[in-house]
């Protein structure tokens, strides 16, 4: 599966940043986490993503989801390929949102 | 003191990230972890320079202090007064790197 294919994908617990405006990730997580499947969302992103990534993260917990919390923040460096056969690194972000849900 | 006179200053163990190339924060990071007053160096940014901040945090502890460790990663929100009056939110990071020396 390409980037271009993941991107925004919700079949997962897992929301891909990528160059879109932040409300579309903003709606993915709200998407998942109101779904009964799950209690945490975790946004990846890479690059100038990343700033797009902790924007989604904040939207989500000040203006929608109140009652979720910032569970962890992972950063890290990816090799990746290029066209021309050399690789290069890529800063990426990976921001746990969990919520705590009532009994049902 | 402005956000442009605040930029790559050192004389805290805060580094502001803005945009210049990522290696002058890391420089600057450097620079203060090597110092004996501080053992611990936080880089802040806000919006687009996040991602930067990360690119910082990374090749500072992959390439140079390798024994560097993230104690923490935080992310907020900040309200921004605009030249027009209005106020704009932004998205803001923080990120601590620590070392530990050896006695001396």
């Amino acid at each position: 599966m390409t980037d271009e294919e993941k991107e925004g994908r919700a079949d997962t617990n897992i929301v891909y940043v990528g160059n879109k405006p932040p409300m579309n990730y903003v709606t993915a997580v709200m998407a998942l986490l109101n779904s009964d499947e799950f209690d945490e969302v975790t946004l990846k992103a890479r690059g100038n993503a990343i700033s797009r990534a902790v924007d989604a993260a904040e939207i989500t917990r000040n203006r929608f989801v109140t009652n979720a919390e910032i569970k962890s923040i992972k950063i890290g460096t990816e090799s990746l390929d290029r066209e021309d056969g050399r690789t290069s690194n890529v800063s990426s972000i990976e921001i746990c949102l969990t919520v705590k849900k009532s009994n049902k």
